[in-house]
This record gives C-alpha cells, structure tokens and sequence, in this order.
C-alpha cells in the first residue's frame, strides 16, 4: 500500500530544517520518500512508480502527529461530572469510588471514544496511564491508535507479578501498543513497594514514569516524611538508573532539577489540567534553561476537561509568559518542539519524531485554507497562537488516515461508541 | 421569511431556566416562538403555519451567539507578526508604524477575514475599536456581522469634531451597526482631550469605553502622573456619568472596583491577550464578589492571535483558578453568561443576549455529536471546559444562517477575502 502526499508544505520538524514545498510517499507505515520540487537535490528515498491512493495536500501544511506524553483516556466516563473541585476531594470522592465500578470492557469503549477526540485534534500517539491495560491493548490495535501504556502500580494495586507479566505480554506484540514502567505517585506507594519497583526496573533496565509534584501539599509532604523531596527521594532508591520522566513537575526546585539532568529524566506537563484544579504553573521556561527536554500532556478528560492539544500548546507559552512576567518566554517553535518531538521521546519512542524517510508514517495536515491561520506570516506561530481543531484537516497514523475534512474513517463505529459510552456512564454514575 | 429550528435542546440564558427540548421559530429577525414539545404550557409566541426553511437539529444545543466586547478586528494583518514582545515594544515599533500605512480599503477587507473567524466560533457580535469606521460599517452590513463600533479617540487623532460626526451619522441608520463614545485610554490622551470628550458624552449622556489598568506600568504612571488610578482619573472628569466599561482591567485596585460598582460600569476580560503579552491576570473573583458585571473579549488577532471564545472562555475559569488558588473559582455557568449575556450588555445591546420571543435572532448551535461533547453529564461545563469550534455547527445572526457544517454563506466571498488581505499584508510587512 502506497500513499502519496502531494502540493504540500513539509514542516519536518527536524532541526534547523526550513518549512519547504514538496511531497511524502508512505509504503505501508513508513515514509519511503520525501521531495521537493523546485530542488531534486533535497528529495531522499525512492520514488514509487506507482500509488494505490494520491492526495492532493492542496498546499496545506505536512507535519509530524502531536504525541500526547500523558493522559488517562478512559476518564472520558467522567467528564464534566466532577468540576471545580480540589484535587483530593475529586480523586478519593467522586474519581476512585466509580473507577471501583469500572469493567475492563468499559475500559475499551471509553479509551475509544477519546481516541476519537484524538484524532480531531491531530494527536496520533498517547501515553495512557489507566486501568485493565490489556482491554486498551485490544481499543488501540482496533482502532489503530499508538499507545504506550504505563503502569499506574500503587499500593491498592496491582501487584508486582502482574506488572512485570504485563511487561513482558504486552511488548512486542504490535508494532502499535507497547507497555512501559510506571508508578501512579510517591503519595500512593510506600517505601517497600518503591524498593521493589526499583529491583524490577533494574531486572529490565527499564525507564520509570510517574505523577511527581503535581501539588504543593503532595510535594511538601513529601518532605515531611522522608525528609526530601519526592525527585530525590525516587532517585535514592534508584527509581532514575535507567531514565524516564515525571508527570506535572510543577513544584520541582533546582536541586529536583540538577537529578532530572543527570539522570536524563523528561517533564511531561499538563497546564490546563494543572490551572482548572489550581495545583500551580509549572516553571517550564526554568526546566528549559537547565536543557531538560520538555513535553505535553492533556491529563485525562474529567480534570481537563478536553483533550485539544491547540487548547495545551497555547497554554504551555501563555503561562510561561505569565509566570515569568515576560512575552518573550517559551516561543512557539520551542512549543511545536514539545509537541511533536520531544513527546515522543517521554514515550520512549524514537521513530515517529519528525518527518524523514525511515520514520513511521504518522502525519497530520494544519488546513491553511481556515481565517485563523490568514494572513500566513509565520505558521509555527499561526499554529501554536492561533491554531485549533478545525485546522486539523487529516489524521494519519502508521500509514492510514483516520480522519480527513472532518470524517472518521469507515473502519470505526463511531455511533457504537458513543452509545457505549452514554450507558457505561449511566450506570456509573 | 420564517424559519423553523427543531429537535433541539434549548439553553435559552434566561436566568433559571434550565436547558429543555424544544424548538424556535424565526420571522425576519426575530424570534417570533419559543416551544416544548411535551409541555405545551410553556410554549411562548405565535406559531407558524408554514416554513421558508426547516431545519432539524438532531438534538442540539441551541444558545444566544457568543458577544465579543473587544476587539480590533482588522488587525488581522499582524497576526503572527510581531509575537514575543511586551506590550509598549510592540505597539509603538511594529503596529503603529504599519497601521499608519492602511487604507480604509484595507480595513474593510481584513475586517471581514475577523468576520470569518467569528462565524466559526460563534460569535455573532463585537464591539470593535478600530481606524476608519465608515468602512468597518459597510464591512458589516455587506457581510451581515453584527457590530458595535468604539471610538479609539487619542490624542494623535480623530479630532472630537469627527468623532461626534461620526456618533451621529453612524447610529440608527443600521439595525446590525452602531457607533459608541470611547477613548483609546489614558495613556495615549492628556487631560484637556479627557475633559472635552467629558463636554461630549454629557452633551449626548453617553457610556463611555476605554483601555485601562491592562499593564502595572500603564496603571502605575498614571499614579505617578496624576496622583489618582486611571478609573478614579476618569470619575474625576464626569467620563463615567453614563456608564460605560473597561476593556482589561487586570489591574483594578479595590477603591477602582468601588466606582465602577457605583457607575455601573462593566469589565471586559481579555484572557489569551493578557496572557501572551505578560501584562497579567485580571482578579474576576473579586469583580464578580462586588457585582460587577464582566464580558469577555478576545483583543485583536494581533496580540491573540485568534479569535476563539471557547480558548477565551476556558481562560477566563483556567486563570481564575491559578490567581485565586482554588479550584472552585468561577464556574462554568458563570463563563457562559459573561459571553452570551454580559457581553450584550457591555456593547450597550439589550435584544440579543437571550433567546426569548420578541428577541434579536442572534443564535448558534452547538455539534453534541462530537467527542469532545461526550458523554452528555453537563451540557454548559461541556461547552466551557471541553468545548471548541469544532462544536459550531450553525451561526445565525440577525435571522440569517451565515455559517453551517463547516461552511460560510454564499452571500460571502472567502476566496477574495483571503487573497486581499494576503496582499495587503505584503504592502504593510
């Protein structure tokens, strides 16, 4: 199966590579060439002779899928059921209690419907960090989603044994879904169950991912109990030796900073979920200065309460700004970076990055022909200031395209799941 | 001509009235019926017998259009421009040298590329300060916007002779424009311009708006200048004896807030603006505590840089939140009235900010079929905290359908719209 993606602009997120005209070809879920047409001398790959389909890109923009580096999609049940609340009172008051009714099929259709919200906003993989992992294996091999699951190990469960078989059974058996490390918080877990973790990940030389300093009281209690904050206190029992990253990281000091730079840790921030529950602004241009990669996340739709990544990256540059009383602060290519890029990496996933020959074929096209992206001065900038879902004019992930001019594709029901979803939240409501 | 708008939920903005089935009936302008179908003791208005146009809305939300209370519309030329800047910097180095380059024609023509945007985030009204009114009136009633002009008067121009001429000629001879005393802002008039516009709005007892309190240093000077706040400035000169409002706001002090309580004067928000450009975040808590009537602008597309009201309207709950450290802090319900109702008010409009018989037909509905609508637990929360404009599926002002599924009314070229004002923006680049 070949695609070719023709009359387009390529913003191949690849350093210091220039928005240029040119085309893509994708042989099944790969990139096999990309072009340009006044300068033979910039194409790369083979040309195919050939094409089971041509789309005329129309002289929109080509770019790399928005990596959504942390959310918990099955919260979908919850949206707009619980608002306005602290983060303890949600979690433990109106958030666990339901979460304690929830089926692993409930879990598939709920994980399918923010897929869908997904795709509209252009998001072509996410880091899911949610119950019944092997029913989201199954949500996103059908619907065609790449998902890296993340274990979300507390000590209410599951147990040790079954993260570790999960960790085996879940990788490697799509090129789609894989299965990473992961502890809900340091507030969830006690020191024993840490210890044990950190003697798995070791086992696997395995990166760890989890909540960190997401409020300040979780932060300082942290400190009440251990004497050290929770960055430094995973890094003592060895949770960094082999990487990975913190989600929220809004209350991170220097010193949490210096250990995320030497251990090569990522921070996933979450703005709208973290400003609509009030836990603070993290300090991204500050992660920034101390070259700690950054990337973004929507959190799950019941503290968000949407999953927009034009809603998350606009938020990433206008707290900055507001935090550090500067408009100069975190600028919109450093945002499309986080994105795009770097998001992939929180995933631990190096091969849908940027658009090059080689890289899997995950793409999106921004739709120029919409008023807020007029006149075009600058399209990173009209993206990330001005950009929103109904610029997202195709989805593609893998090779397929999911959604193009505002339609699903034939293979998903999109009716099944929202029917789904409406009873699945009646009855846990 | 009479159209019939049924099968849709109707969230009407009047006080109390919860969200019911129903349907809405429009003569001309006007709503002219209001139905239930199960309860027919709470139809209102004298129903149709037969139809110039029926449309089925499946479901959806009807509400009043989002009313956007400030903008520089045409400042579509500088969107994506010059970002990154504080404020001062960028006026006075990159916007005022430019504006002083455009034509009336100019202003026309990327006022209606505003317009567009407008349609598909469902406003369907705004109050606009911008340079050559008489062509921003004929951009609106060719292209069917509803508009409140703002006098941007300072001391570099217009004369007061033309400002009254213009309040004179451009009021009530349109029933979608009209033309409203304001002065650009302290800042950019000396005292004896403030006192004479002061003769002006007594002679005509006429609101007056303005910019104020947006920066520290802005709010500080005039302090430092006239040893009283802009707001108490303005009360001394008799400016704020009709009413009126502010555009900003962000640094309103508590004795600032005792005026406009006392004068009846509105505060209009302008989240993302005041955002990207680091001027701060204004206290609404404190505003809605005194009972102070707020709106919601978007600014112009220049410091936005889009003129989205769903980003505006999760900015306003999202920074309240931040500011005010707390979670609960200006609910949704609360965001919904200051774009739909408030707003209405603070362009001095009264027949458009609710759906009710004998009431302006300014309508928008909202696409539940999207998932960012789903599940169906909270149809306002829903609209503010997950809402975007993918949700509008339907703009109508003043009786006319000028946006739907996607797509803008014949009546209105787009395709010269955008390659006039590419060309004008190349002239002023």
């Amino acid at each position: 199966m070949t695609t070719r993606l023709y009359n387009a602009k390529i913003l191949s997120m690849i350093d210091n590579q220039d928005i240029f005209d040119g085309e893509i070809q994708v042989t099944d879920n790969k990139i096999t060439y990309i072009g340009n047409y006044a300068d033979d001398s910039k194409s790369v790959g083979s040309k195919a002779s050939s094409f089971d389909k041509e789309i005329d890109c129309e002289g929109n923009v080509l770019l790399p899928g928005f990596k959504n580096a942390h959310t918990h999609s099955g919260m979908t049940a919850f949206r707009s059921l619980a608002d306005d609340l602290n983060l303890q009172d949600w979690l433990n008051n109106e958030i666990f209690p339901r979460e304690a009714k929830m089926t692993a099929e409930d879990v598939y259709w709920l994980t399918k419907l923010a897929y869908l919200e997904y795709l509209t906003s252009g998001i072509t993989a996410c880091a899911d960090m949610y119950l019944t992992p092997e029913s989201i294996f199954d949500a996103s091999e059908e619907f065609g989603m790449r998902c890296q699951m993340v274990s979300g190990l507390n000590k209410f469960g599951p147990t040790l044994e079954v993260l570790e078989r999960r960790y085996n059974e879940l990788n490697g058996k799509s090129d789609l879904v894989g299965f990473l490390m992961g502890v809900h918080a340091e507030y969830t877990c006690d020191k024993e169950l840490l210890e044990s973790v950190s003697e798995l990940i070791h086992k696997y030389k395995a990166p760890l991912y989890t909540h960190m300093s997401e409020t300040k009281t979780e932060h300082e209690e942290c400190i009440k109990r251990y004497g050290m904050t929770p960055m430094a206190l995973f890094d003592s029992l060895g949770l960094w030796d082999f990487g990975g990253g913190i989600y929220h990281g809004v209350w991170c000091d220097d010193a949490d900073m210096e250990i995320m730079k030497k251990r090569g840790l990522r921070i996933i921030t979450n703005p709208a979920s973290n400003a609509k529950l009030a836990s603070g602004i993290a300090p991204i241009s500050k992660y920034l200065e101390k070259g700690i990669e950054v990337a973004i996340g929507t959190d799950g739709p019941s503290s968000n309460n949407c999953l927009d990544f034009f809603r998350e990256m606009f938020l990433v540059t206008a707290l900055a700004k507001i935090k550090d009383n500067d408009p100069k602060a975190v600028d919109a290519m450093e945002v499309l970076k986080m994105a795009c890029v770097n998001g992939a990496h929180a995933m631990e996933l190096v091969d849908n990055d940027a658009l090059a020959v080689g890289k899997l074929a995950d793409i999106i096209m921004i739709d120029l022909y919409q008023p807020n992206m007029r006149p075009i001065l600058n399209i990173s900038k009209n993206i990330v200031y001005s950009g929103s879902k109904t610029n997202i004019k195709m989805t593609m992930i893998n090779g397929k395209i999911l959604f193009k001019d505002g339609r699903f594709s034939d293979t998903i029901d999109v009716d099944a799941i929202y029917n789904k979803c409406e009873e699945i939240t009646k009855r846990l409501r």
